[in-house]
C-alpha cells in the first residue's frame, strides 16, 4: 500500500540546484512525485516555492526517501518539535538518531526554531537547557537529549557564490592545469579582505612546508598577521625548530640541499633541547628558538594545536598525544573560522575538514590531487584545490600579500573602506 | 540601450539540469531573465517546457549570453535557417563559424531540420548537397559551406542515465577509492550486454596492458569478440609481439621480472621481424607470431589503428606515422561506437576523447587519477573513471566475463531473450 | 693541521657496496683517504678485506668523516669500549649521542661485543645491567647511561639478497609499470614460505582495504593463519565492522556501489553497537560481530593495535588514543617480525617502518607511488614498492595462496621439505 | 663443459660503481669469476685495474654474461676489430646487432678505435667510410654495415659528478619533499654557467606551461637568450597563440580564470589565423602576433620542432605532422645539447630522453613524480627530477636568472671570467 507525504522548498531553489536534485533523489529511489503547487521567482533575486508530494512503496520506503530530502534541505510543512531520546550509555545513540550534515541546521524545541550551534557533519544534536549542539559520538553522555528522526529539523544548504571570488575559480575537478599565479593572487586576495574585515584565517599545515622550504614564508604571514590559528602535529614544528637550531631538515641543508655532518642527529637535539627548556613558549623566552612558524606562533600570541601521531618522534612537550583531546582542541579553534588554510598535509585536512561547517571557506594546496580528491570524498564539498608545490606557493602567496599591502597604502583611507565594501558586495 | 529575446527549453529540463544551468549561466555573465511561461510535467516521465525572456545591456552582450545558452540545449524560437558562410581559405574558419559541442545536434537547412553526422567537440559544421557533417578544421577546404553564429541550430544534451547502471555508480569525483571488483564486474555487464544487443565496444590502449602482465586477458577478449576495434599506437603492438616471440617486455621476463640475456634487443628484434614479414598480418599468416593481443585482432578479423607517436622505435610498417592520418582512422572507428573502453594510456585516451560524441559510454581504467581528470577537463564529461591497475583489472574482467557467459549457458533461451529486454528497458 | 685515522672493512664490502661507498662519502665531505691494504675474497663467497688511512683537515671535520663511515659499516681498529653518558633530564639526550641505524649494530662493553636488542633507526642505544637496548627518545629517562660517540659500536648492514627473490624482481624506482600478477605470485609464495617456517607475518592495513572491496580476501588471509598481527586504526576497524553489520562501508553498497538508505548513520551506528557491547571482543562473543577482518582477528587470536589518529569519528573502544602508547605497541608487534606487508596506508606505514630493523622484509603496497616513495626516503630503504590497486591485489593474493596450499598438499611429504630446504637455501 | 674469458675494467672501476656492478651482474646471471689481478688506484685521482677471469656454464651462457658486462664497460682485452655484417633488407637487423647504450662508445675499425657519431640509446652501430654512427632501425638501409656481437667495442660509462652541483643534490628517488627554491636557484645557475660558456640548453616543453600560466616567464628565458632550441607540439604553440592573439588558454582568461564569452572557439580561430597568415613565422612578420613563445622563437632565432600527436587540433602549419621526420628533427637538434631542460610533458621527454648521449645534464619538472620515474625508468637515468608545479617554478626560474645577472654586472669583469673559470673547475 502506497505512502505519501507533502514537502515543501523554499528559497533559491533552482538556482540551488535544489529542486532538481530533488527529483533527482526520488527517482534514484524509485519513489513517484507530483508537484502541487510551484512559484518560481521572475527575477534572478527572487525566491522560489515548491510543494510536492512525495509517494513510496509504503511507509519505510517513505521515509527513507524523505529522510534523504531532508538532507538536502526540504522542509516537512507539518514540522512539529523535534523528537528527543535519551543515549542509553556513555558514546552509545538511540536508534533513529538525527546524523547532521555540515550545513547550518535549525530544531524545533518547545515549538520555535533554533540554529544548532557548532555545525559539523556526522554528529548527533544534542538538546540541552533549550539549546540545541552538534556533538560528536565520542561526547555523547549516557541520558544525553539526542535529536531522533527528521521531524523539526531543517537543513539550509549554502547557497553558491555570485559573482568572481576564487571559489567559483575552479570547476569541480581537481586539476594542476590551472594558471597558478593568478589562482595565488585569488587567494591573497581573499585572505587580506578577511583579515582586513576582523575575519579567523586558521592555517593547517604539514611538515612538507619545511621540506619545501616554505617555512619563512609562513612564519612571515604569522608575524603579519595573517594567521590567527595554526593547527599541525609534531612533524611540522620538529622540522621548523630543527631548521631554525641548524639550518637543516632531517639533517638535509636546506639552502644547498646537502646532508649536514651529522644531520642526522639534528631532528634528535632539535626535541631534546625543547624537552630541556621545558616547552617551546619556554624556549623563545630562554632565547633558544629565534625564529621561524613556531617562534612567531609565540611572539605574536598564535594559538596553535599540535596533535600527536603514531609518527611521531619525540614528541615536543607541546604536542597533546591525545588524539581525542587534541581533535576538542582543533574543533575550538575552527569553529569560528571564516577561511581554512589547508596545506600540504592530508591526515590534518581531512581531521579538520570534518570539523568544518559549510559555509567556511576552505582552500586545499597539496601536489597530490588525490588529497582534495580525498577530502571531498568525505564531504568537505565546499573545498577548493590548489595542486602545486606548497615550496613555491607559500613564497608566492607572502609576496601577493606584501604588494596588496603597498597598494592599500597608496590609496585614501576613506576611499579605501568605501571601496572595500564596495567590492565585498558585488564580489559575493 | 538594452537587448533582449526568447529563448525555450523543452524536455526534461529540470531532472537533467538545463533549467539551473541556464539560470546560472544568465546571472554568470551579468544578464537578466524573466519568467514567460513555465509548465513542469508532473511525473517523473513527463517533460516541461519554459520561455524565458534573456537580456542584455546591448546587443553584442546578448549575443554572448544566447550563445552559451544556446550550446546549453536551448531552443531559440524564431528558428531560421541555419546562416553558413564559405571558408575563405583551406583549414581557414569564417569569422563567427558555429563551434560543435559533442552533444547531439540539429541544424536547419531549407527550413528542415537535419542531424548532424559524425559529431564530435570543437568542430565545424558543413553543409553540402543538403547535409550537415562535423567537420575538423584541418578538413576544411576553400569553399566549404561553414554555419556561423548560432541561428537554426539545437543541442540536445543526453539525457541522465536512469536505473542502477555502472554510469552513475561512480561521483562525480575521480577516486581510487571504490569497490574495485564490484566496478569489474559492473562493467564486465555493460560490456556481455553490449555484445548480446550488437553493439560496437572499442578498446584504446597504452603500452602498460602488457608491461602489468594484462595481455592475455585483453587477447582473450578479442578472441571472445568482446573488442570490435583496437586503438593504440606503436609500443602497445611492439611489447605484445616482443612478449610472444620471446617472452619479455622491454627484455624483462613477464614471468620471473628478470631480465633476460640479450633482453634489451629484443624490442629491436621484435620491430624487425615483423618489418622482415612485411607487416603483422604476414608475420601471423606466415606463423612467425602465434598468439597475444595483435595475432588475435588478425585471427578475428578485428580492425586496429596503430597511430605513430615521436616515441616510436622503429615503427612497426603497420604504424600511421601522420599522425592527421591516423586521427582519420580513429574517428572513422568510434563514430558509431557504443562502448569506449580506454586502458593505461592518456595520449590515446584524450585523442580518442576528442572524437566521440557525448552518448557513448566511455570507461577510463588508469592508475593515475590525472588521466581521467584530464579527459572530464578536455570536454568529455561522460567518461567515468576507474582508479586501478590494468594488470589486475584485465585478468578480472575476463573471469568476470567468464562467468557471465556461464550463467547465460544456464537459462532457457526464450527467458533469457525476455529478460535481457526487460532489464534494459529498465535500467536506462 | 691535518688529522688521520685508520679504518677497517671486512666481509662482502665490493658486493654490498661498502667500498665505493665509503670512497664516495670520503670525497663528498672533501677528506683524504689512502689504501693500506686490501684483500679481496676471489670467489662470489669469500670476504674481502680493507685497511684504509682517513685524512681530514682538522680533528673535527675527521671526526665528521668517522661518523660517518662509520654509519655505513666501517670499523675503528682500535675499538675500545663505548662510551656511555648519563641523560640530563627524562628525554632530553646527553651531547653527542649515537644516533642508530636501522641495521645490526654491536657495542662494545666491558671489553664485549653486545648486540642491540630492538634495533630501529634514530633511536639512542641505552646500557642497562651489560645489555644495550635501542630506545627512542621518548623512553630516556633522566641517570639512562646513554652511548655518545662512535667509539665501540660496529654497524652490520644487510648483504643484498642472492638468487631470485621478489626483493630483487623490482628495480630501484618505484614504478606501476610492473608485471602485477606476476608479482603478486612472488609475494604470495615469500608469505607461503614464510609462514611454513614459522615466520612471522605483520600486516599494517589502511581504510582502502574496504573501500575497495579487498576486506573478504584480507579476512581470509587472517583466517587461514597468514597474518600474525595487524596494525591499523581505528577506520579500517570501523568500516569493517560496518560492513560486516550493514553491506556498506561509509554507507555505500560494496556490492552495487549505491548508497543505501540511512546509510550515512551506518558508520556511527557500527562504532555505537561495538561500544554498547563493551568491545569487538564483547561484540564477537555476543554474536554480534559475525565476519570479517575484526572478527577474524578475535576469533583466530590475532592481536592488534587500533592506534588513534585526529581523524577519527568515535573512536571505537578498542583504539588506543595516546599516540606514544599505540606507538609502542606497535614495536612491541614488529620487533620480531619477519614479513611486514603495508597496505594502502601511509600513515601507519611510515609509523611501523621507522620501528623496523633493515633486516625485516617490507612490502609496501599502495596505488599512490608517493607513498613508497616516502617510506624509503624516511629510511625504510629495504622496502619494495608495489603500485597497484589494493582492492584487487588482495583477492588475487587469496587465489594465489588458495593455488599454493593446494599444489603442496598434492607433493609428498618428504619431498616437500627437502624441497623447501633446498629452494630457500639456493634462493637467498 | 664450463667456458672462460679474461675482461679487464679501467679507470674509476670503485668510485663509479663498475667493479661491484660487475661482481654482481655475474653472481645474478648464476656465473663464477676469479680476480687475476687488481690495482687500486690509492688516491681519488688515480684510475684503477682489474682483471678478471669470467666462468660460464657453457659457451653460451659465456657469451650472455660476457655480453651484459659489456655493456656497463668492462673491457675485452683481446679487443680486435668490430665485426660487421650487411643489414639484410631496409630496417631490418642483421642477427646479433650491437645495441647501443646512452655512454660515449668507441668502435674498433681497421685496428684504430673511433668515437661513435650521434650517441643514443637503443640504436645500431653503422659503419661508413671508417666513420661509427648510432642508427636508428627506421634509417637502416639494405646493405648498411651493422656492428655485430661486442668484440671491438668500448663502451665508457660516465664518471659520477664531483662537488656541488644540483646533479647530486637529488637521492636517487623522485620526491616532492625537496627544497624547491633551492633547486630552483641551483638549477638557474647551471643554465647561466652554461649559457656564459657558449653552452647548448634545449628546452622541451608541454602545454600545461600556458594552462599554469608560466608563459610569460618562458618567453622571457627565450628572449633573454637562455634557450638555444624548443622542442614541442602544436598544443604549447596554439595555447601560446591563443594566450597572445585572446588573452586565454581553451578560452579560459588566464588573469581571472574565467571562461571568456565565445572563448571556446579561441583555440580553433588562433590555428585559423596562423593558417591564414601561412605560417607562424608569417604571422610574427605580419604583425599578427606580437608577443608569447613562440613570437619570442622567431624574433630571437630559437629553432624549435614542433612534433604532430593524434591530439592535435588543426594542426598549425608548423608542424610535422609525420612523427618520425619529427623523431629526426628532435634528434637533430639535441645531439650537441649541454642542457635539456624538461617541462611538465611525459610523451616529449621521454621521446627525447630517448635521443640523448648520457653525458647530456637532463632536468626533468613535473608536477607528477610518474614522469621523472618513466623518463629514468626508460634509460635516462642521468636525469635529476624535480616534482614541482611548472606555473610557479617558471616565474621563480626566471627571478633567479635576473638575480644571478644584476649580480654578475656588479663584479669586475676580469674578476668575473676568472671566478667561473675556478669555480667549474671545483664544481665538477
Amino acid at each position: 500500500m502506497e505512502a505519501m507525504r507533502e514537502i515543501e522548498l523554499k528559497g533559491h531553489i533552482i538556482d540551488s540546484f535544489l529542486l532538481p536534485k530533488v527529483f533527482d533523489k526520488v527517482m534514484d529511489m524509485n519513489g513517484e512525485f507530483e508537484i502541487l503547487e510551484f512559484e518560481i521567482g521572475k527575477h534572478k533575486t527572487d525566491t522560489s516555492y515548491a510543494r510536492l508530494m512525495i509517494k513510496g512503496r509504503d511507509q519505510e520506503h517513505l521515509d527513507d526517501i524523505i529522510g534523504e530530502l531532508h538532507r538536502l534541505g526540504a522542509y516537512l510543512p507539518e514540522a512539529e518539535d523535534a523528537i528527543v531520546e535519551e543515549a542509553p550509555k556513555d558514546r552509545v545513540v538511540p536508534k533513529g538518531f538525527y546524523s547532521t550534515t555540515n550545513h547550518t541546521t535549525y530544531v524545533k524545541v518547545d515549538g520555535e526554531w533554533r540554529r544548532v550551534k557548532d555545525q559539523k557533519m556526522d554528529a548527533l544534536i544534542v538538546i540541552k537547557d533549550n539549546e540545541a549542539v552538534c556533538t560528536t559520538l565520542g561526547h555523547i553522555k549516557k541520558g544525553d537529549r539526542v535529536v531522533v528522526g527528521n521531524k523539526g529539523i531543517r537543513v539550509v544548504p549554502p547557497e553558491r557564490p555570485r559573482g568572481h571570488t576564487i571559489f567559483d575559480f575552479m570547476g569541480s575537478q581537481v586539476s594542476s592545469e590551472r594558471p597558478s599565479q593568478a589562482l595565488i593572487r585569488e587567494i591573497a586576495e581573499e585572505i587580506y579582505e578577511a583579515k582586513e574585515s576582523g575575519g579567523k584565517i586558521v592555517v593547517v599545515g604539514g611538515p612538507a612546508i619545511v621540506h619545501t622550504g616554505g617555512q619563512q614564508a609562513l612564519a612571515e604571514l604569522i608575524r603579519k598577521g595573517y594567521v590567527d590559528a595554526l593547527l599541525s602535529g609534531n612533524a611540522l614544528a620538529v622540522h621548523d625548530i630543527e631548521y631554525n637550531l641548524y639550518g637543516t631538515s632531517l639533517g638535509m641543508d636546506l639552502k644547498t640541499g646537502e646532508l649536514a655532518p651529522e644531520g642526522h642527529k639534528h631532528h634528535i637535539y632539535a626535541i631534546s633541547e625543547i624537552t630541556r627548556a621545558g616547552s617551546i613558549r619556554e624556549a623563545v623566552e630562554k632565547g633558544i628558538l629565534t625564529g621561524g612558524i613556531m617562534y612567531e606562533c609565540i611572539k605574536n600570541g598564535v594559538p596553535y594545536v599540535l596533535a600527536g601521531s603514531i609518527r611521531d618522534d619525540g614528541p615536543l612537550p607541546d604536542v597533546i598525544t591525545d588524539t581525542m583531546k587534541a581533535q576538542d582542541l582543533m574543533r575550538e579553534q575552527v569553529k569560528d573560522a571564516d577561511i581554512v588554510l589547508m596545506l600540504a598535509t592530508m591526515l590534518h585536512s581531512i581531521a579538520t575538514g570534518n570539523c568544518l561547517a559549510s559555509h567556511v571557506r576552505t582552500i586545499c594546496v597539496d601536489i597530490n590531487p588525490a588529497t582534495v580528491t580525498k577530502l571531498m570524498d568525505r564531504g568537505t564539498a565546499q573545498a577548493i584545490g590548489i595542486v602545486t608545490d606548497v615550496g613555491t606557493f607559500l613564497p608566492w602567496l607572502a609576496e601577493e600579500l606584501d604588494a596588496l599591502e603597498k597598494a592599500r597604502k597608496q590609496e585614501a583611507p576613506t576611499l579605501k573602506a568605501k571601496g572595500k565594501k564596495h567590492k565585498r558586495k558585488t564580489a559575493r
